[in-house]
């Protein structure tokens, strides 16, 4: 552990740059929605649980005793009926701009004492994803831009979030899809960030095009059954000049994908998570007009991507076998697979290490996370106990 | 009001009755988890909120310090694989007694100070139930017995809480499922209690009969999918000694019956709600070894209860309609109905009171019930904002 980098927090400082009184930042410790990380991260904290005026994981980085803010990310809003939702959101602007979003998982990357870093959703450094963003990005652009924060998906099978095979990507990659400001979080336009992005070679999340405002629904339906066919979630609709809120909108197939992931482990499925992707094909279907054969094609996939894993999963478990989820990471360092686990480890996520495999310069690990709760409670319906 | 029946509580005799120290059942009035009825049923109790040792919903009825309980319904639990769970839960018996489980409303009927008065399962008095149990009922069998309660079910289209059409009733009607003793709760036997219920000409949930541990599995899957054709609910099986506890198990076609209704008002609608009937149908499906067409018919029926009800109101609400929920009531004193309004009201729930209707001896009301927040949430979506 590097203790000579360490900085106690100046809470008089801290309060300045933040504009809060210090007792506020005091309660904020105390209360736990100011997090300091660990070890080489010692001096990056991040704000969670509805701090004020802050987006949860919101990452406050300490350089001896100069700050630096890196906002969390917006929330997106939903767009239910995506006609009406257009109409009205984007009434003040000629176009807007359709981009893809990505079934990954998101991170923040900057530059921290000489190395890339990535932040999750929630503000932690998750050492795999800091691992492979080395490989991903050019450090020059942090360099040279080091007032800004590069927001983008982690996507492809290699990832222990979200595995997609969609994307024709071997391992995992990082698709820019935002380009912020430190402090303000203020966004740069789409097309400046598309270039910048262009210039120093990163992937971008795919732009589908500029469209007017009244031609926007037809083409985006468009996209959106197209996205739906090859399994993939869906898009983002943004003012080009990142000033109105972006709005999100997703395939059906992705909502029905989605279930059937999370219904391989049904006792675990969030009850949340089951309503509201259920209410977005309520209202897709009604917004297309569905004829009575399409409906119940919609009807059946829904039913299907909810029954058939579990049914998949009550079988497995009563032939004796247990479910649990499988994936790989691939890491240059064969410590980050180490790191990576005693990281899952601090969020009560226990994994199975299995074969660690050398493939060229890199290590292959094979992981597995068991979902005790489904398992048990499978095992308790077979032998006959009660729900509740 | 009849000030001059009123009895203030003695909480020296009330805890020496419930067998707890003064000091708590002090602590459970002021806590609100033991309150008071108002008018002719300020004497009357009700626990609600886990009161210790206590089922919700039970009432205690103070008759100018003496004491009675009418326990509350005991919570039944669901089987969801069937065949194991009648073994393991009735190993220790021959046999299970199989009764049919009726879709309405639980009441609990006693007599007091020479009336017949109805409780709901939270502990009210509803002033509906209670005027309808005069008519079904015939008081001779509280004065034979004034220890014991009456469960059962209140069944029917004119009904304020489940209107159901199945069972041929031509308004609403009283079906015996359970007689116990005050204060302990202990149940008759199965086979005495319908002796006795038929003994005074009660209504009864139907008997199928009684089934050895073994066949039991098969017989009731027999009597389900019969019960699933006809729309009803599905079944209760008991140990007939009344000793273990009895278990529930119902039809699929029930569930998807009760998510028809409940995604309606998808806004309202329960995530819990959804979550649960969800899981009986993976394990009804996985016992019932289905080929892969009856697999994907009951895909599509889930599918469809959910998302055809929720496509009409959004459809509806378009058109400018509102939805509502609409039902009859039907009493021999008018009074009833603005009673059973007010009573309504006290819990949040108003309702429109439409015609009144003279039908021979009797008052048919209209009601509706808006459901404010589907439709606000339909007409917000239609308007273009996003879902959150």
């Amino acid at each position: 552990m590097k203790n000579c980098e360490r900085t106690e927090l100046d809470i008089e400082k801290a309060a300045e740059f933040l504009e809060l009184p210090p007792s506020k930042v005091s309660e904020l410790i105390e209360k736990g929605n100011l997090k300091r990380n660990w070890d080489e991260y010692y001096d990056i904290y991040r704000f969670q649980g509805h701090a004020p005026h802050m987006e949860d994981g919101t990452v406050l980085i300490d350089h001896h005793g100069n700050f630096e803010l890196v906002r969390g990310f917006p929330k997106i809003k939903r767009a239910m009926l995506l006609e009406s939702a257009v109409l009205n959101n984007f009434r003040d602007i000629p176009s807007v701009a359709v981009e893809e979003k990505m079934n990954g998982y998101n991170v923040r990357v900057i530059e921290f004492r000489g190395k890339l870093i990535a932040f999750t959703r929630s503000g932690h450094v998750c050492p795999y994803s800091t691992e492979r963003v080395q490989n991903f990005l050019k450090p020059d652009f942090f360099r040279e831009h080091p007032d800004l924060v590069l927001y983008g998906e982690m996507t492809g099978p290699e990832n222990p979030y979200v595995q997609k095979e969609i994307y024709g990507i071997e391992s995992l990659d990082f698709f820019v899809f935002d380009i912020r400001y430190k402090n303000t979080g203020e966004a740069l336009p789409v097309h400046q960030r598309r270039e910048l992005a262009d210039e120093y070679g990163f992937n971008q999340a795919r732009l589908f095009g500029d469209f007017s405002i009244n031609s926007a629904y037809s083409r985006i339906t468009e996209i959106i059954r197209e996205l739906g066919k090859e399994g993939r979630e869906g898009v983002v609709i943004k003012d080009p000049a990142m000033v109105l809120q972006p709005v999100k909108y997703t395939c059906s197939e992705s909502n029905c994908s989605d279930l059937r992931q999370a219904f391989k482990f049904y006792n675990e499925a969030g009850r949340d998570y089951l309503y509201s992707r259920v209410i977005r094909e309520g209202f897709q279907s009604h917004e297309w007009a569905e004829s009575e054969d399409e409906f119940r094609e919609r009807c059946l996939r829904l039913g299907e991507s909810i029954l058939r894993p579990m049914k998949k999963t009550i079988e497995q478990v009563e032939s004796g076998e247990r479910i649990s989820d499988e994936f790989r990471i691939r890491v240059k360092d064969r410590e980050t697979i180490f790191k990576f686990r005693d990281y899952l480890d601090r969020f009560g996520l226990y994994i199975d290490l299995g074969e660690i495999e050398r493939i060229g310069d890199e290590y292959v690990a094979e992981i597995r996370k068991m979902n005790k709760s489904t398992n048990d409670k499978t095992v308790a319906m077979l032998e006959g106990q009660l729900w509740s």
